[in-house]
């Protein structure tokens, strides 16, 4: 708490930046080249899963294009899950249908030749406790849940992602507790046409190891109206992930020094890893993007900040946070963690921008609202009090760094959310270029005043 | 033509039955159990592709189904082709990437192993032609064709489809014929979440059989951004379908047996199979539950049609169009073709109804549409003139038989179609009723006038 009261004065000074900020934001709503890099880390590097030859590649060609524009930067080395997904599939034995899932990021594998158990249906750990080990034993329990669309359609989709993805982590080991044999959930997803959402999931290390994977909501719904017929249903399950042994892998962290507190730190931090179903444009690609031409427009516009500017392309976001860990375990090595301005991190997709959420309260949050009205030549931008602005970041605003997360419009991110349909298409480029004037923007000024 | 002449003047009489069909349609709108029997053949039957033992299920239930309604049923023979999908799956091998893709109904298999080629796009059989053998040849032909977006805004989807399906049938004997080893179409698709689209296609015997199937549209378009880099993109592909004998089947043949002329026949059909990706729910289950859902319900409410009125849930529509054709044959052979009083047809989905086209045209079409306006009680009902209102009623539309296809909403039809997404949640039960009634009310009229 005391580095967040000390930043705040540092922030909540006069901007002297005002003309430069908006050659900046307007320069990037221009010329933004943020599709194109976006582009080539989708189409041509593709899906960069951890532990993947992508993810490598995707390491090596950002750091590359730092270089190419030079601008200094270096790799962080970090060892990171290799997890492998394989076939999926399954069937309804019982009704002679194929169903459509995917297996959860982190599951183990069934036999090779797939089990075969009757399914159960939960909508609550409650409801799992009840039932107890003689009616869960030796199924597959099924968890139905679904978004709360009244809140996704006004604008609250993150905040009902949270109470959606409830059984994803945990639900597989909360079933083996009582003897269940796998465990599958309805997929996390605003909209669906048959297109499975995947996701990570973690073992509880006092209960055995089931396999989990996650069915397209239609497949969900399914087996939620046959067993609400009152009929048997049963699946036969095959899943044939592998855990490899952890990779060396890297963050990507380039810098543009500070002219004059050049031990300040302003960082801006997206992920580079994405799941393997995708390209993963909207997540995370974009937010790399975003990074990648706020450093390359600055350095094209020969802008140099008071305060250093750090990019962070994060590692492994998706499957284990490790990136996001190494990086704050590295700083407080170098006793570096209190000289961190702010954190700023983009990891909810791309539409067109609304504002960012910010560790900032009251005052301070009414203050920073004020000074960053120049973000409005982008578009109308709302800054909102959250105690979570990011992922990656996390670990620095549990220290009491100050964190800003950009909020793009969020009623459609979940429709592509870790599913296949994560790609290109998905993104507008001139929406692209206004979150990343926004992102700019924010950290030019608060690099600056 | 002389037919139809014949048969206008009979249906152009004042109907007398105005209170009778007001009945039905809000008894229809109130009480339709549509849903229930779509349900069943959606959630209990599954995919019914025809060949598989789903489809042979169907065939029972839906004949049981009439025979619990005491309402007279027949099986008509007829034999269908058996198709079996297979793997299929394809990766660019020159960027390291999965592709999404099904495999087109019809289609050969590749080797096991698969095969690997370049990939070459052309958007015409023009272009093809242009590039001719020397460019063609051992390469995987790519057909970049996309749906007209606005024509699907303002309503016209199926004159878009038209359009855009256009390289679905032929497009891998035009390629074969360049020596091409594999054709690929972007699926025909008006949405997509990595969701591809099948449908029948057809072998030129004088070509040389290469495998074909749709890629998903985020995949063609993927390939069309590589090629258009000017990238070398490199395909391989594996299919493993398999063509088996042809298998009996059969149309399902239910009728309300005219009080006063028995002889004169107005027909309402729709197909019972579907494609093996999905449960079939908008093509064709729902138009099958409308169809039983119209003939319980004019049985149970105890009326008696003048006419026959005969219900034709006919096998294979969607890859060998045997059944439409068989019903033709044996029809003819009973010389019972020109005692057609109407061909209503159902085979366009579920969404709200807008109406129905038809083969009347001029004077017919406006007294047509006067006599039908008791159909307003369901919704504001337009009747609009076309040379072909259905596929299974082709035959007898091509013989001169009135023919009449029910319009609902088509904005989102291409959505699902020949999809893995043709599932039951698609159809809104209040929809189904009112498309329901609106066969019900129309083949009523004409049964009675």
């Amino acid at each position: 708490m005391m580095i967040r009261r000390t930043i705040a004065l540092l922030v909540f000074t006069t901007s002297v930046y005002a003309q430069t900020t908006e050659r900046l934001i307007d320069h990037t709503l221009a010329n933004s080249r943020a599709y194109e890099h976006l582009s080539y880390i989708t189409d041509n590097i593709g899906p960069r899963l951890s532990g993947s030859a992508n993810a490598a590649k995707a390491v090596t060609w950002t750091t590359e294009q730092f270089r190419a524009w030079g601008i200094p930067v270096r790799n962080e080395p970090v060892m990171v899950p290799h997890w492998v997904r394989g076939v999926e599939t399954a069937k309804l034995v019982s009704h002679n249908q194929p169903l459509v899932l995917t297996t959860l990021g982190g599951s183990i594998a069934t036999p090779a030749a797939g089990l075969t158990a009757d399914v159960i249906e939960v909508t609550s750990y409650e409801e799992l406790e009840k039932l107890g080990r003689a009616k869960i034993k030796g199924k597959i329990v099924y968890y139905h849940s679904a978004f709360d669309m009244t809140m996704v359609e006004t604008g609250r989709a993150f905040e009902a992602y949270g109470k959606a993805v409830q059984f994803r982590g945990m639900g597989a080991s909360r079933a083996a507790e009582y003897g269940a044999v796998a465990a599958v959930i309805r997929s996390v997803a605003t909209a669906s046409l048959r297109s499975p959402h995947t996701g990570s999931m973690r073992y509880d290390p006092k209960q055995p190891k089931i396999p989990a994977a996650a069915l397209a909501t239609e497949d969900g719904d399914l087996i939620h109206r046959l067993l609400a017929k009152g009929e048997k249903v049963r699946m036969h399950l095959t899943l044939t992930p592998r855990t490899l042994p952890d990779v060396l892998s890297y963050n990507v962290i380039a810098e543009l020094r500070g002219s004059e507190r050049p031990e300040e730190i302003v960082l801006i931090g997206g992920h580079l890893d994405s799941w393997d179903l995708a390209t993963g444009a909207i997540d995370n690609g974009s937010g790399c993007a975003m990074i990648m031409e706020t450093m390359r427009m600055m350095k094209e516009l020969g802008m140099t900040p008071k305060r250093t500017i750090r990019a962070v392309l994060y590692m492994n976001e998706e499957n284990g946070l490790r990136g996001g860990r190494k990086y704050f375990e590295n700083a407080a090595k170098r006793e570096e963690l209190h000289r961190h301005i702010a954190a700023i991190e983009t990891d909810a997709g791309a539409a067109p921008p609304t504002g960012f959420i910010t560790t900032y309260e009251g005052k301070s949050l009414e203050s920073i609202e004020q000074r960053m009205r120049v973000l409005s030549r982008i578009a109308p931008m709302k800054f909102t009090s959250s105690e979570h602005t990011g992922a990656d970041t996390s670990p620095l605003i549990d220290a009491g760094i100050p964190g800003f997360g950009l909020v793009p419009t969020p009623r459609h991110y979940f429709d592509y959310h870790h599913s296949a349909a994560d790609t290109l298409d998905k993104v507008d480029p001139k929406a692209l270029a206004q979150n990343t004037a926004a992102i700019a923007g924010l950290a030019w000024i608060l690099a600056n005043e």
